[in-house]
């Protein structure tokens, strides 16, 4: 589980309101099993290389049947023999401020 | 507060483990007053552009003064007259999934 | 000169054809007189800090007169006492490499 | 071809200086075939979804053999139907401007 990867998909050819679409992916990622975590800018998931990237894939397949044009971010922390970074890299920073922070 | 930007900046010659250097961020970014939510990825800010840039910009200032190369990712979602998006955007996603999901 | 800024800057409201946008952006980035290069994705600027983010906000505000939603991706890589990074960077993998590379 | 992927691979790990890692990358684009352009932040592929993860898994596996610590940022655009992007969407900006930009 040593790779953490945040992702937002967003069609361009939809209009200013998309929250459609993405409601779509995140029923994938649901479904997928996979750790994750949602905020307001995206969805970070844990896993494997190959793990994740199947759950993005998945993700642009199913907003490629109506969209023709779609926009992608992925950032990937990749750390050896991670575990349950989705957790543990926020308690590392508020261990090391000595309080509690928004999450 | 039409403007969410998440963003991320840590040191490239610091080694591993980064967290210190994270940690200084998170303290300017809770002094500043200004709503944001930290997740496993980054933190997202929300406020004007202004305010969020400045935030980030005083981030920058701190890591400069002892770290010799350093990496920023930056992602911004402006739309006009949006208020609460850290709360509403998730909530709208909800909404339509007609569930809770993990944030 | 220590900071080599990339960004892209995309409306969301405005369809799949985007390049009227993008080109006003580019107007914005010529006359600034900022060292810069174009690539199929985003736009490389060099300067310090405040130099590259003050194109950035003028583009902003450029779009924003008429966009109501936009997207925008920034990356920043600050190397101290760095100079002349939008060929150096590229320069230096030619070279460990021995050979010409597609840019 | 209708995917452009830009993306940006670096160790943590490994101090500030990291074209040794990069040029490995860059190698392995090479010798994949696959359209490209290097630009200073990051390399543009073009592809199909497919095609151009491939690409980008196998730097990962090459960086993994002996970095601890990754971070990758990718951009995807995929548009439907798109062909020869990596020179379409330039000429189509410096043809809304009437001049040639610095690419």
């Amino acid at each position: 589980m040593s790779v953490l990867l945040e992702f937002s998909m967003t069609p361009l050819d939809k209009g200013e309101s998309v929250s459609k679409y993405i409601s779509r992916s995140l029923n994938i990622i649901e479904k997928s099993g996979i750790p994750y975590k949602l905020n307001p800018m995206g969805t970070v998931l844990e896993g494997e290389w190959d793990e994740v990237m199947k759950v993005v894939t998945t993700c642009y397949e199913g907003m490629k049947q109506d969209c023709n044009r779609i926009s992608c971010s992925i950032k990937i922390d990749y750390r050896k023999n991670r575990d349950k970074g989705l957790v543990s890299k926020i308690d590392s920073i508020e261990e090391k401020l000595g309080k509690k922070l928004k999450t």
